[in-house]
């Protein structure tokens, strides 16, 4: 597919659940969130959300990341998926509720891993949807894999992906923090946010990210900019952006002038 | 894959709904029926199950099976994939309370028609959650279809499809009558359930085949004869079994002797 008129959004499990709280939606900001892709009435859009507290507890108790390894497994593999997917139809029901035509479309059922990298992806359906407007809803799933069994898939590489095989005009990556940052400006209230950004600067920068979440099982803001680093290469604009603040998400997908980073090629 | 041992087991929507009343389940079935997989314990099993009253009211609503001819069928896309999802997850959900790992597979992610027949499907990561042990339940479902926009695809051709493509032992098809007749048995008291056929005796019959709800958006009966004749043809054992009769998919699961009619090659 050339489209490129194509956006990515990715959203992030700390932006849509209550990442403390085992299975906790942060249902307001789904809505808010649906309301603003409705206003923004992107041409084509596809989404990618991840898995907060709905997929990260389940995925650390029975150790998915690490494989098939013990039968015990097969049932946590299953229950991790159905979290997903109650998660995956609240974002895609407050879609519909804004008369969004959205379709979740679990990556368990057309994508493969070896050793935790995507080796095979059917896109035929996904690129029908959106031909016929409607907005594919994906998501961080647990995954099979050549390797292992199985693993978990975080939605980053799924969306990174995506931007790459489509020719996506902009990755759009709504995280709870405003953006990039010299430092962690969780720990270091001198981190001064970074408006922009090229691919040479960014490589530079890469080793320091401000704001990693080590206990987030699918990579925190280092794995985002390592899973960024190919479609920005292949000319897709990057947008990283506080999905928190009211707007933000409205104006990435709009292409307006907001809060955040912007990471081009050159 | 080559697998002998391959079960597909087709559930009707007949069977796991209240056919008469809109997005109503018949949960006691559904529980019914998950146990008696759990104690068939079959070494590879994929489930395929019907829409009934969560598909066809609304398939029928919205005119999708016409294809994409107004703006207003979009909604109605997603509104039937995702009563088509509840469904689903009450019969992975109830396998799960049994301790059997099921994995609900939406067709519409992997599978994509030409005119209403498959055009492509997706099978790899189907054949790995086989080969890993666990239990794909797919579904009847909205796809996208390269010369309507989208239509619906029934669990009758996707159970005989997969049935060909996986080189399956036996396709189950679980209906809400004991068989197939010698004339319809709801309007003529004399029908006779046909215990055996083979593939040119059913040629024969096909056109008087007992039991075709017309009302069924995705075909009764006679659908399902013409879905299974590929299968057959290629060597598949095919059982035509009344789900809501207890024990009988334990027994077809089992290959265990039961009321319903078998159907081979010669």
């Amino acid at each position: 597919m050339r489209n490129n008129k194509l956006l990515i959004l990715k959203i992030g499990g700390s932006v849509i659940t209550e990442k403390s709280k085992v299975l906790t939606s942060n249902l307001p900001v789904i809505k808010r969130l649906a309301r603003e892709i409705a206003e923004a009435k992107p041409q084509s859009l596809i989404i990618v959300h991840g898995g907060g507290s709905y997929g990260h507890p389940l995925a650390e108790r029975y150790k998915l990341r690490d494989g098939l390894r013990e039968p015990s497994q097969r049932i946590g593999f299953s229950e991790t998926h159905e979290a997903m997917v109650s998660l995956n139809r609240l974002v895609v029901n407050s879609l519909l509720e804004q008369n969004v035509p959205a379709l979740g479309m679990p990556s368990s059922s057309f994508a493969v891993t070896k050793n935790g990298r995507i080796h095979m992806l059917t896109d035929e359906p996904l690129i029908m949807a959106v031909k016929n407007d409607l907005i594919p809803v994906l998501y961080g799933d647990v995954v099979f894999d050549i390797d292992k069994g199985f693993t978990i898939l975080s939605g980053d590489q799924i969306a990174a992906l995506l931007a790459v095989k489509l020719h996506a005009e902009r990755i759009i990556m709504g995280v709870d923090v405003d953006g990039l940052y010299t430092s962690d400006p969780k720990v270091d209230p001198s981190a001064i946010l970074i408006p922009h950004l090229t691919l040479k600067e960014l490589e530079k920068l890469k080793d320091k990210i401000g704001g990693v979440n080590v206990s987030d099982v699918t990579g925190g803001m280092a794995g985002k900019v390592l899973e960024l680093m190919q479609p920005i290469a292949e000319g897709v604009q990057a947008v990283i952006v506080n999905a928190l603040r009211p707007n933000s998400i409205y104006k990435a997908l709009k292409g307006e002038e907001l809060i955040g980073t912007r990471i081009s090629k050159t």
